[in-house]
Formats: structure tokens, C-alpha cells, sequence
């Protein structure tokens, strides 16, 4: 059994299920593309440009396909939102459509930088999340894939991705089914990490890995212990 | 060379420090001094009542004494603050005179709880540990130790606390020393991670870890990877 699953549980097989990843031509998507791709699942990556992302999913081959973020949107039924914090809001109510009925897997981290590093930036929601579950009522909005190195996720060199994901929403067949994706890419675990209303504190955490990267020249990632 | 103390770095030897536990009498207090002193340190317990504080030491043995917070605070060269998040801007506003000049570590998780679960709290002044450092001007204020089970932490026959510690603040010498005294307990490293602006998500994480030990009937702690 999975422990990631939960005691007496198993987590669903979710094999069939198509990916889509918004922003997916950027570090973040395009390494979760990769590793889901390589993994054995469907993955769309979505773009604002049609044609860029289909020159990157050419590039990342696998049989990951490119579309606008709107395709990208319809043609899946779990969607990835890896889009930059700046165009977040706008990017989801332009999608409130086309995502309506699907589980929607945000990962954005909002963060400011300057000579001190990294810092959390306030979300009147609460978090990025949270921002998301506000702006697409019709959604499933779960929070997960944050604390992923992109440069570890996009290094064909990296057989394994040494780091648990914690999956945070409100709908148990949502965070069930985003954990095991999570577990299928090789060395990681979707680990159930609470409600959306304790999501800031999970994307701000990397502006932590950001100093824990700059202090030991390392790539960070998170496991947790006794699960 | 231990990987914590970062690239061409050695950590300092702290096996001589005088430790105070302030709120050392609660469950997470009275479990770091537990795990302190059998690491060899010299521990003082701190507790409003000089006489509780006494006779948990007693309990504790190894050496540990006991003592009112200012006696505890007088004479440590390292306080740990263990409050309960209710009484800690006050027991710190207090303390003022006794903790100048001494390094502090602020380990408290200012998080409310209700039928949902634990959640984080606002904190005027962004996190416990900026609040202890606006009380405190004459003192160095760390943070550090927020992601350890009291459970584990008092339990005898857990040899070892698989997790590591997050150690943040402005000041390199004072970082260093709270990362060797977490690395004293067996099991811990002390891994920087970042300034006090950025504490807030490192406390307020602790809800989600409650989260974590709900699901998996756990008590979960966390690892940096790559470090």
C-alpha cells in the first residue's frame, strides 16, 4: 500500500487522465511536463502563443502536445496552472470557462525579490490558491508541486526527483487523485498537507528554499518525515 | 565538514553554552530540554513560577535546573522561547533587560485552531520571531525549531529526531550557533533558511503538519534534500 494514500486507502489509478499545464512553456511547467510526460501520462502544455507551445512540446517530444492555454484548458482533465504570479489572475478568468468541471492544480509561488533574496508577497485571497478557488467557482481547486526545483525537473541527467509534493485542498477525490500523480514521477510522494487556507505558508516556503539554495549551492526539496 | 554550516564553513562549538528554556515547563519546551540536556548541554528551564519550573527539572534530571523566566534568562548564554503564543509578547516585553546581549531563539507557532483544523494567525509585526525581534533590541533574535513533535521530543525511547531544524535570522554567528545546537540532538541538522522577514511561513507551516498528523496519524517532520 501507498502510505501516501492514507490509512486504509489507496490512491486512485490516474494513468488515463490528460494533463494539461498552463504556462507550461515556462522552467516550472515545462520540467512538470517533462517528468509527467516521461512518467507515462498525457500532458498538453498550454501557452498564451499556440505555436510556442507547440514548438515546446516538439522539443520535449514524449508525445506532449502544445495548444493555447484556452485548448490546453478543454482537451484535459487535470490542469496545472504554472503560469507567472504577475498573469495569474487574469490567465484564470479568462479561463473560467474551460476550466469549469475540472481539478485545477495551482503551483504559482508569490514572491518579490531584491538584494536581500526572496520574500512572500501578500494575496488579498490569501494565497495564490485561494485566488484561484475564488476566481473559478466551477473548478476543483487544489494547491500542489511547489517546492520542485525546476532545474532538477528539467535535467535529463536526474533520473529520480528526491521530494515529497504536498497536495492541499478542500475535495478528497481532488487532492487523492493530484497526490498520485505526483507519485508517479519517479522519488517523489503527493503528501496530503491540509486545506486551501493554509496554502500561503506552502508557496511562500520557497522564498526559504531560495535562501537554503543560495547559503549550500543546492537545488532544495522538501521531504516529510514519518509518513 | 558538516554540510550545514555551508560551503568552507565549520559550525562553532557550542558544547559550553548555558541553554534557557523559556515556557520550558510545556510540552515543547520541556522536549527540546530534554533532548539538549541528554546531548550534553547545560540546560535552565524558565517558568513564570520558579517552583514548577524546579521541580520539572527534577523530573528531567540530567543535570537540568530550574528557575523563574528572569533567572533563566540572567543566566543563559542561548534562550529558547517556548510561550505559548498568548503570553509571548508580554513574557518578552518583560524580559527585556535580561535577554540583552544573549542570542534568542524563537520557536513559537502563533496558529488558532477551530472544528477544521489548525490554521495561522495574523501576526501585527509578520511573524512571532519579528515581534520578539521589535521587543528585543538589545538581544539577537533567531528562529528555529518549529517543526519538532513534543510527542517524539519527550518520548525516552526515541533515540534519534529524524528532521531537520530551520534556523533563520540577520546575523551569521548567532545563525551558526542555533544550527550546532540542533545538530547536538541526534538525528537534527540545523540548516539555514533565510532572514526573519521570511519566518512567518516557517511557523505558520506547523498548521500544516498538523494537517499531515491528522491524515497519517503521524508526527511528521521535515528534511531540506539536496543539503
Amino acid at each position: 500500500m501507498n502510505p501516501a494514500a492514507g490509512p486504509g486507502r489507496e490512491l486512485p489509478d490516474v494513468s488515463d487522465l490528460v494533463v494539461g499545464v498552463l504556462g507550461g512553456t515556462g522552467d516550472q511547467g515545462r520540467g512538470l511536463a517533462y517528468r509527467l510526460a516521461k512518467a507515462g501520462q498525457q500532458v498538453v502544455i498550454g501557452s498564451r502563443s499556440a505555436e510556442r507551445a507547440e514548438d515546446c512540446a516538439t522539443e520535449l517530444g514524449l508525445g506532449v502536445r502544445g495548444a493555447d492555454n484556452a485548448r490546453c484548458a478543454r482537451e484535459s482533465d487535470v490542469v496545472i496552472v504554472a503560469v507567472p504570479w504577475d498573469g495569474h489572475a487574469e490567465t484564470l478568468t479568462s479561463l473560467r470557462a474551460e476550466l469549469a468541471g475540472k481539478i485545477v492544480v495551482d503551483c504559482v509561488n508569490p514572491l518579490g525579490f531584491d538584494k536581500q533574496g526572496a520574500y512572500a508577497l501578500q494575496v488579498p485571497e490569501g494565497s495564490a490558491a485561494q485566488q484561484a478557488a475564488a476566481l473559478l467557482p466551477d473548478s476543483t481547486v487544489t494547491a500542489a508541486f511547489h517546492h520542485l526545483s525546476a532545474v532538477l525537473l528539467q535535467d535529463e541527467s536526474v533520473e529520480t526527483i528526491d521530494t515529497d509534493v504536498m497536495v492541499l485542498g478542500e475535495n478528497r477525490a481532488a487532492t487523492d487523485t493530484v497526490q498520485a500523480l505526483a507519485g508517479r514521477i519517479p522519488g517523489m510522494r503527493g503528501v496530503f498537507a491540509g486545506r486551501l487556507r493554509n496554502a500561503h505558508q506552502v508557496e511562500a516556503l520557497v522564498a526559504n528554499l531560495i535562501s537554503v539554495n543560495r547559503r549550500y549551492k543546492a537545488h532544495a526539496g522538501l521531504r516529510i518525515t514519518d509518513v
